[in-house]
């Protein structure tokens, strides 16, 4: 962030008298630019006892497998969300059944919603953001192939949770590759 | 969003190619600035059977009661910024219990995250953003006075929730004046 998107005066970083951060700041128009989070919502899409996978057609991470799931537009909710990356990506429509992972990856400034989603029918089909979309059981997953840390970790727990039958919202800080729970 | 944070030249509006909104493009540096919703984190913070409230000494709502939220930054968790606001609002220290609400404010694209936070001392006072604070009892909240519907909405829940003694997660899509579930 060089210029002011309001009157393309150059910036200053500087910390705005009452606040405590630096911030970019416009002294032609007196704009202060926040920079935040970004949330990235998503699904885990369920069919029977397999899960549902697209793998990416887009970089960052082409090729590997993930869950669909995407930033965050404005103008809608983050349920709405979750649901249109799960139609973008794998052309699949799903029930949220409830809020599954809370992560916030703090070195990347997201925040990432994944919601345990039921599919009533096995139809689904690749986009131009998925090469392949599948259905994995347990002992299909492709572990060394899957493109986040986070994507991995939402699996690893519904699988465990699906032993038990109940499915607690996770709550993680992910520092590069640390876990930590809040 | 009028000229290119990058390159100061003026931005123009259209839908990318593989895209399906219009977004603010800059057609010198091939830059897209996209928009996204911002994160609000907070604390209902609860002492013995009462509940800490900050009446806003900024605008919007100057002069309302509401919970210590606001914009969570880059490089910080949510529930760091939770506390965080918990900190600067009130300079009260609290313990985060649970993720409490979760409202998608989809008219001014935020995303409303309140959690329940324990105050294990009644220690707490005013700040810049803060021209009182206090607790209150349920039969003395402010209930005409409060700040946002968001934090309303929390409040009541948290009252009718602790009469079973369990606090779920409540999500809410908030349009306008309107809540509705997800």
């Amino acid at each position: 962030m060089k210029y002011c998107s309001n009157c393309a005066a150059e910036l200053h970083i500087a910390i705005p008298e009452g606040d405590n951060l630096p911030r970019h700041i416009c002294r032609q128009c007196d704009t202060i630019h926040y920079q935040n989070p970004k949330i990235i919502a998503g699904c885990l899409p369920v069919y029977e006892d397999k899960v549902l996978l697209c793998r990416r057609a887009i970089e960052p991470r082409l090729g590997f497998w993930t869950l669909p799931a995407g930033f965050m537009e404005n103008n809608e909710s983050t349920e709405q969300a979750a649901l249109r990356e799960t139609r973008e990506e794998a052309n699949a429509e799903v029930r949220i059944l409830s809020l599954f992972t809370l992560t916030s990856i703090v070195h990347v400034n997201q925040v990432q919603l994944i919601y345990l989603a039921q599919m009533d029918k096995p139809e689904y089909s690749i986009s131009s953001e998925s090469l392949e979309v599948a259905l994995f059981s347990e002992n299909e997953i492709p572990w060394d192939d899957l493109a986040f840390h986070t994507i991995k970790n939402a699996l690893t727990h519904y699988f465990e949770d699906r032993k038990q039958g109940v499915f607690p919202l996770h709550q993680f800080e992910l520092h590069g590759t640390q876990y930590t729970r809040p």
